[in-house]
């Protein structure tokens, strides 16, 4: 301990985020200064003024910290999708997977992008990790879609869309103006009819 | 040594491999029999009858060995995407690229093919390298097409499908029937037809 300035009082009365998120700014701000593999529980554990056991308590490891928040949206991904209307159109019961995730992300998410960005594009590791956890979120949303009755070829394209519309939403969102309030939603919805549009110039 | 029966002579008088070859044999049945996690680059030399320094000589490592030819591949679909005709749409683009990679797909592949699938669907370290490749591969495809003139959110589209009607081509080829001389090319072909023609139903 003993370094009290970097225990994120400030962060804490802005947010009030709780041991998990401070574990979050504390792994990536640490990352970010020293590079993620010269990172360790123990000092993201201090920097946050948890214990260990708090660490663990909350994730299985460093690298599964970082890509935390992916087990929740593949959740709602497939919920949304899931609960779309019976007649809707395959991209239809993508976009209402698309805004259900697109709903838990908040300030906290934005402000933390780009510092989550930087630790990802500084560790291949990481990559690795990330790329994974996309390729599972398109894989169920493909599901999801399959079970609704949408032809394989066709639930895979509409997931790839969807995920593509996320990714690109979410930089948008993350690196636009964040005085504004803006939800991430609209930039993903905008971002979906964009690659729809897309698909008629494809040849 | 003196395990000469692991020595792949059968399989170098079918495919005469070189010590690449047997290098990518060898780790790929021993992960099968032992998994990717108890698996050495030593073991893997011994099997392919080889010494560490030749398998260093052509891997930097065993996660490495299982997921090369994959920047084979990159740079042939990227040349093929560059020196398509000039007025060429978008997937027709894509499509010079993907014949071009699978050109390189032959038995030794076909037959490999579900050993790796079993190697890298036990190892999640595996899945996660092979994830990024992928992600990568698009990448690649769509600054390729970006570099002729297609606009970004097009070109993203367009190389997703590429990567698609490459996993669902090679998946059909390489668990269809291996007495047939079937190319590559013609399944990867067809699967970007079906998701060519699925983009009308996303809705």
């Amino acid at each position: 301990m003993g370094q009290k300035s970097h225990h994120y009082d400030g962060a804490m009365a802005r947010w009030e985020p709780g041991a998990r998120e401070r574990l979050v700014l504390a792994a990536v701000d640490l990352c970010t200064e020293q590079g993620y593999d010269a990172t360790t529980v123990a000092q993201i554990a201090e920097r946050a003024g948890v214990t260990k056991s708090t660490f663990f308590r909350h994730f299985p490891d460093k690298r599964e910290l970082l890509v935390a928040g992916q087990e929740t949206l593949r959740q709602l991904l497939i919920e949304g999708i899931a609960e779309a209307p019976e007649g809707a159109s395959p991209l239809t019961a993508v976009a209402a997977g698309l805004v259900r995730a697109s709903s838990v992300m908040g300030p906290v998410n934005r402000e933390l992008a780009p510092r989550l960005k930087a630790a990802v594009a500084a560790s291949t590791e990481l990559q690795e990790r990330d790329a994974l956890k996309i390729v599972s979120l398109a894989a169920a949303m493909t599901d999801a879609l399959v079970a609704r009755g949408v032809p394989q070829a066709i639930a895979a394209l509409a997931a790839e869309l969807g995920v593509l519309a996320f990714k690109r939403g979410f930089a948008e969102w993350s690196e636009g103006d964040r005085d504004t309030e803006d939800e991430l939603a609209g930039y993903v919805l905008a971002a979906l009819d964009e690659l729809r549009t897309a698909t008629a110039s494809l040849g």
